[in-house]
């Protein structure tokens, strides 16, 4: 099934990542220090007439937004703005997700300050965002198939710290449109919250199978 | 019950948020502009270097991490970081929340490109974000009681379009230390995502209560 309209090749996908990759690091890292800051309030004024003279310098341009693209070698499609997993969305931790020759999707990754719910604690939604992001990789075999999230269920057995993390998930059955997923999110004690999510494909994507 | 232990004036709090909303909303350009951006590689560095430079400015001096605060008048905790409404944090669209005489919490906003999943949708993870803080702050009225969330479901009836959305939120029912809050995403046309969740006191506030 070929949903996505062109193609990019791996070069021209490493260059492209090698160049936005630290561009996005850097706002990241802008993203923490102005929740932190305590600097005074000429500084903080200062601070907001440059980054608005950066933004201005990016808006100059824009890039082509026509064609959904996918990486030539790997089929998977090229989601530079996702909010979980888009190496140029600064609101993404970002999160790698590997998937092995079994299938099951993992990721291991960190969250700091712009993730906190209670002190100290991850924010329950972004534990339901990043395992809808995750759930929906392994039910579409890595973004290659169309699905969109039918239902989820987070069940969170106990608080989720700030700090390193590890995401699972496994596609539990198929079911004609519907594939029923399930994963964990997990600290180094062991699993904090669990997910189980169906996902169904469109009745455009079934005409087009 | 008292679980926040501070206190901050209306005065202090308004300072502070005319000081840094200004602050976060230019870094939310930035976010938005270093996804869309098709400037050439130089200018790429040159942002780059450039926000560095802002980051360091606001790294020379934290803010007080100290006591969690809240807010004189209306008892509310001050949620700056909170990645949902936090007026600190770029990551949040902000969600202005606004809670009826009936305990009932709606709120209007809009979400651009950084919530986007799949092309012109929101992401269907930020749904669940968005939608387990509303049900959060309805279910522990306004954030003046100690909840976490137990369960959360998310049923996805459609795509929900970037754009202008509403989100509304209230409690089901309450049972022991448990209470059952439902809500719903809603675009121009109706709703596009329902939510019920199971909030639970924690055992060290029942002890307190």
């Amino acid at each position: 099934m070929d949903f996505f309209f062109e193609s990019m090749s791996a070069e021209e996908h490493d260059r492209l990542r090698a160049l936005h990759e630290p561009l996005t690091q850097s706002v990241r890292r802008l993203i923490e220090a102005s929740i932190r800051t305590g600097v005074d309030d000429d500084t903080v004024v200062e601070a907001r007439r440059a980054i608005d003279a950066v933004s201005a310098m990016l808006e100059e341009r824009e890039r082509d937004q026509t064609p959904r693209m996918r990486h030539a070698d790997t089929g998977r499609p090229v989601v530079w703005a996702n909010p979980v997993v888009g190496i140029r969305n600064a609101m993404a931790p970002p999160l790698m997700i590997e998937q092995d020759a079994d299938g099951r999707c993992w990721s291991e990754f960190s969250l700091g300050a712009p993730y906190e719910g209670p002190p100290g604690w991850v924010h329950g939604g972004v534990c339901a965002l990043v395992l809808d992001q995750i759930l929906g990789e392994v039910a579409s075999d890595g973004l290659t198939k169309p699905l969109f999230t039918g239902t989820i269920t987070l069940k969170y057995l106990r608080g989720t710290p700030l700090g390193a993390l590890r995401a699972e998930a496994w596609v539990d059955r198929v079911d004609g449109f519907k594939t029923y997923a399930r994963g964990e999110l997990r600290d180094a004690e062991g699993v904090t919250v669990e997910a189980e999510g169906v996902f169904i494909m469109p009745a455009w994507a079934r005409e087009a199978g």
